[in-house]
């Protein structure tokens, strides 16, 4: 069995691109009404582009049960329409014992997520469920892009190791997690430092990087600070600006479109930088 | 429109009970394989003896669709059998932005949960959607149950108020986000002190306390720091220890007795203390 690193950086490297697609369907966006059909377009229009893509289980539970099958054809659908693409499941799970337990099945057995992102508020015993699963990622939601983000993990902690940002005492704990090359890290590209100090703590782990686009994260930066020093590991995720780039029947060339100008963008900046694909 | 806490303080004083029977489906447990008939035949046979029942969505997501749809049924069968009764969707959900309002609609207008538990640790902007619903309450996750709550929860953090663990804070900030009498923390049972730091932080928040019985915690330990003033205000847990009394054909009749059983403890630990129902 691969391991999910591996795994990831296959996907990455089959359309030399570290773009995620967030999958946040509303419907007073959609141009179509038929989610599973509108995420088929999508998916369709940006396969070859991208190496993830991220459905947040909160739009297709907002959308009642008919959401959640929409949620099951499109994951069946990126599986025929982009097979090296990586699934996230974006759910910030995260609860106790058998609770734990279950929504580890729920995600990767049920969901077949490849991977799935994590709130360990409730410490490591209850990320444990999700690591034991040969292959699948978990990436823990370290530093959020939004500006409650800083309420708690900003805060700073006595630790064994000194005072530090709970965010960042969070990503050393992480790193002494990871067994088998299944964990990664989400921290927001609105906060380029943050992300600065959790890529020097963990200097080869995968992080899972939105707020580019929409949320007004300044892309280079993002690259910059995110990418590992051989210019991969740094996942950066787009959700509205390009599923909802054009609201037209022509939407799905739009988010195509989009992708490639983001996975482009991207490369510029990764080839400025020396470390662009061979 | 009622605010949420004086819709719980009515379903507690309906029965004379503080017990939430939590509805923590496993076909692995349960003495016969149809889940919303395991859980109404439950309901019916402690609706009475009650104030809240508390489905963790776990475990109806690791059955998939129709598990989901099981909980339909089960929410729909409380409304009939124990309209009185406050229905908690155990959820830990929380997120930011556009997706944190999200879950809540589908918390609260999809599921129609009358209460929801959330994870905090992206801040309170992540906890807001949730407050918006007039009459519905929101439980923060503030101390869990479980050994590695103390990951996280228990170090000691820098705050404008001086050095105290994080749990403490959160329940300091929690207090100042209760605008519409619907918030409450969620604090474990077999953690007897900081139960008591909370009560102590809060004098009357509503409490949800897990891990009574099967995970170990003390009754009346519970009860005493947990209840405030008066005696109320902590709705005391148990799942397995009620739900699993009996795996033969009189199951639904031993969690009615379970559920009197423990209704029965707390009120006398209450009469105890002079805090008995009048």
């Amino acid at each position: 069995m691969t391991d999910f690193l591996s795994r990831l950086d296959g996907a990455c490297a089959a359309n030399q691109s570290l773009v995620c697609v967030g999958l946040d369907v509303d419907p007073d966006k959609m141009p179509i009404p038929d989610v599973a059909d509108f995420n088929a377009a999508i998916v369709d229009a940006t396969a070859g582009l991208v190496c993830c893509y991220k459905p947040n289980l909160a739009f297709y539970e907002a959308l009642g049960i008919p959401g959640l099958k929409a949620l099951e054809v499109t994951i069946a659908h990126i599986r025929q329409a982009a097979p090296q693409a990586i699934i996230i499941g974006d759910a910030k799970r995260g609860d106790i014992g058998n609770s734990g337990t279950a929504y580890a099945h729920a995600m990767f057995q049920v969901w077949d997520f490849d991977a799935v992102t994590v709130n360990a508020w409730g410490g490591r015993d209850t990320v444990e469920p999700f690591l034991t699963q040969p292959g699948r990622g978990v990436f823990v939601w370290c530093r959020g892009s939004n500006p409650g983000s800083s309420d708690l993990q900003d805060l700073s902690v006595s630790t064994p190791h000194g005072n530090m940002p709970q965010y960042q005492h969070l990503a050393r704990e992480v790193k002494t997690w990871s067994a088998a090359n299944n964990l990664g890290l989400v921290v927001g590209a609105t906060v380029p430092d943050q992300l600065k100090a959790v890529r020097d703590i963990c200097p080869n782990m995968p992080i899972l990087i939105p707020g580019v686009g929409a949320q007004g994260g300044a892309l280079e930066s993002a690259v910059q600070q995110g990418a590992a020093s051989n210019g991969r590991r740094a996942i950066i995720n787009s959700s509205r600006g390009i599923i909802y780039a054009s609201q037209g029947p022509n939407f799905a060339q739009a988010a195509g479109r989009e992708a490639a100008k983001l996975r482009d963008a991207i490369n510029t900046i990764l080839d400025a930088e020396g470390k662009g694909w061979p």
